[in-house]
């Protein structure tokens, strides 16, 4: 059955349903009749299920009877950043769905040296608002019960902003010095909040990596055989669900 | 510095690089004049240094002096087959490039009751022709040892022709009812090798999980969110990786 996100808290054991888009894709293309159950999310990530009294078609809008689901949370129980060095449209998008399939909270995209991409100033809102389309669909496709957000931001300094409790960034000369050790090191330490940057296909520049360095982010390599830049974060994406939803304690 | 594979064996500080495709890429793609070095694997998954001392056009060969680099192999230390069921080209050829990067040795594609596509005989040896063709140039690109072997069977059952130490099949079901232990428990024991198969989008019929479960495949969840077809054995590859290879002992 599929879930849709609401803007409204859900407060009482009525809801109607008035986004023009989740109408549609109920009332058209799922095609659902009255009596018939669909998910929804709240913003206080509280998930219900929703039996359709009335599809009114006048009014764009679906009657709904509520009733709380209590099934766990799918969320990670940590919260994490992937920042990517932007990219060909096709890959952010991609990178945006398999990063909210994968668990992320927050998904940044950032103008780096080697960046084969820049956004000029008058696209950036139009593009992220595509982006987080892109991931609001792939959150109700994954069962997630937040959108995550995407960012963007033009240079590499702001990234220290949206720094997390363990700052990290995947280097290619790490791994390929053998260094294999630091991101289980620091996924011990049981973060509450973590953040990976990711360098485009033609790596981070040296200067970058000194400067993520002497800002707290610890160079990590994943691995002896080398990623595409947007391969990379899912990786670690799953690396962090394996460590934190999959693991024995 | 790019990879080439060759299909014989170097055992001797001479070397000719006569394969058109990769003459094709040394000398009109990349360009590379005498002098340059180029990267050249082996059979037997050793890497050279190659200086190029001929570019031969009328022959279409290229003449290298070798040298043997003495680094680390980029294999994984566990032999990982993924077994995928049938999807669109785009996603299968998705999977292909994924998995090579991500370390699978073997890549098996399998015709399950749900699957949206099925390969008519005619087209399969085209189809694999094609698929391992972007193996090779995906294991290329990311410094492998060796080109994983990608596999057609038309029915379910040949998958036990490649079972493997440890079987797996991933189950949404599993993962619904809170299963978040056996794939923990699987890789601690540190099998050979693994094999897992993922159902597709609509999943893996009851009797296929039945058939799976009675022949030796542990059913595991794989977190609480639900993954693509496509996405899941990328979590899959990258946790493998991250046990093995980065876990410290």
């Amino acid at each position: 059955m599929e879930q849709y996100f609401v803007k409204e808290i859900i407060n009482s054991d009525k809801f109607t349903i008035d986004e023009a888009e989740t109408f549609k894709h109920i009332a058209k293309v799922m095609r659902h009749k009255t009596g018939d159950i669909v998910y929804l999310v709240d913003p206080s990530e509280k998930l219900y299920a929703a039996t359709i009294d009335e599809i009114d078609s006048e009014n764009n809008n679906i009657l709904t009877s509520i009733e709380l689901v209590n099934r766990p949370s799918t969320e990670m129980p940590v919260d994490v950043t992937v920042a990517c060095s932007l990219s060909k449209k096709d890959k952010i998008e991609w990178i945006t769905q398999k990063s909210t399939e994968l668990g992320a909270k927050t998904i940044i995209f950032f103008d780096s040296k080697y960046s084969i991409m820049k956004w000029k100033t008058n696209v950036v809102e139009k593009k992220l608002a595509r982006l987080q389309e892109i991931a609001k669909n792939a959150a109700q496709q994954s069962k997630r019960r937040i959108i995550p957000e995407v960012i963007y931001v033009n240079k590499l300094a702001d990234l220290l902003k949206y720094q997390a409790e363990a700052n990290l960034v995947a280097y290619e000369e790490s791994a390929k010095q053998g260094e294999i050790s630091r991101l289980g090191q620091t996924l011990n330490q049981s973060p509450k909040s973590v953040l990976c940057a990711f360098g485009p296909e033609g790596g981070f520049a040296p200067d970058e990596i000194d400067f993520l360095n002497q800002n707290d982010f610890v160079s990590v390599g994943l691995g002896p055989r080398i990623m595409r830049a947007e391969t990379a974060p899912m990786y670690f994406l799953s690396v962090l669900s394996y460590k934190y939803e999959l693991t024995v304690k």
